[in-house]
């Protein structure tokens, strides 16, 4: 992100904003006054649905592995689509394409999961170079879709970093407003033993100026049935990102 | 690969590995007399089927990526172990896992393709860290699977190089003979206006060290139907990898 854009409302974003799906998504943090998205990693549709209905109201994005739904058919995307309609949020299908141009163009458009056609936003790890960027929009561009280039990984030991992250970077014209969308966030774990690291909403918006909160165990937790108390996560985690966001803007 | 294993016989290596997949497909190529793993990207499963059957004599190794077929259901995956065992070769789907741990030890043994459950091989990103081989690890290992780490891309531009590179490999005990897969490889194709750059087998294997050559548009072609044609290829390509093979351990 430019040092113009972290001072800037999402709102003011928005109305200069020339990808699509970037401009949706900022209209609907300042419309809905959230800069949550919810990470939903459950393998079962029913718990998949009860979760996304009850986070819905707090959340501006919807992020999804589509491919870890045990019972996955497409009348569930159906159903996605419903909520997302009902709640007013983006879908994020978190893929992280990394093959060759021609691979991820298939991986993207066609198999039983059919990304492009349902989801606003996916994500692509910049090491093929740049022939996933084309392959990806030549799938993803006629349907005005967004998509975000893995420059950093919120893991220990990751390998995005130094010259492969400004390799990343390099040729994104330097006066873009990119959208930064930082996982890895939690108010209370510090990490999930498998390398996954947590920082707090305040550490990735104001020190990091991250733009949109990722949040998945530390709001669904444990107890997928108990859809109330994720409901009250969800809403704590919106209040604290979006406080977060008021006090960068008015620094 | 160690200098070692370059000249030694593909029989010899089976006999002395410790990984349980790669020792099942060394001997594999020993027996069939073949280095030969197709690639076939075909959206549709009768294609898929059929393709397989035919070029099943000549390939130690069938490289999928089951997530393009449109018609996915899981009987495919019985008709395609059943062509394995038929025809006597191995499966690696070649999903490129590159997330975090958490996610990939549910994306490989969960959701409708279940690919720990059939897929004897399957590869990563390295990107994430080393978290990712312990997530895959955790799923793959009780099965007895092989995982490649992909250290270096065929594509132009690929980020995977240099440092990328050097760290990928390190703290592998330098003594252990890595069975190296290689892509991208064609007899007469340069490129595929995709980023996607051709070598012959002989380049890759004598010049690159490479064990086994992955061949996918080469060998399938354009028109799917004309398996004839198809397994012909296949032959082809068998030859010429196998010859190059001949060559390395004898020089």
């Amino acid at each position: 992100m430019t040092s113009n854009a972290y001072k800037q409302s999402y709102g003011e974003r928005a109305k200069r904003h020339s990808n699509p799906a970037a401009k949706q998504l900022l209209e609907t943090m300042e419309r809905k006054k959230t800069n949550l998205c919810v990470s939903v990693d459950t393998v079962m549709a029913s718990d998949f649905l009860a979760i996304i209905d009850a986070i819905g109201p707090y959340t501006c994005l919807v992020k999804t592995h589509i491919d870890i739904l045990e019972d996955f058919e497409y009348s569930i995307i159906e159903r996605l689509e419903a909520l997302a309609k009902k709640h007013d949020f983006l879908i994020f299908e978190d893929r992280k394409f990394a093959d060759i141009g021609n691979t991820v163009a298939l991986q993207y458009s066609a198999g039983v999961h059919k990304i492009a056609k349902w989801s606003h936003i996916t994500n692509a790890h910049p090491v093929p170079g740049p022939s996933i960027v084309r392959g990806l929009a030549s799938v993803g561009l006629p349907l005005q879709r967004g998509l975000l280039l893995l420059a950093e990984m919120s893991t220990a030991g990751t390998l995005a970093k130094d010259t492969y992250t400004e390799e990343a970077v390099a040729g994104q014209g330097s006066d873009e407003d990119f959208l930064i969308l930082t996982p890895g966030v939690g108010l209370e774990e510090k990490g999930d033993g498998m390398g996954q690291q947590y920082r707090t909403p305040h550490e990735v918006v104001l020190d990091s100026g991250c733009d949109v909160i990722i949040v998945g165990r530390g709001i669904y937790g444990k107890n997928l049935a108990d859809v109330d108390a994720i409901a009250a996560r969800a809403e704590r985690y919106m209040t604290e990102g979006w406080a977060a966001y008021l006090k960068r803007i008015s620094s």
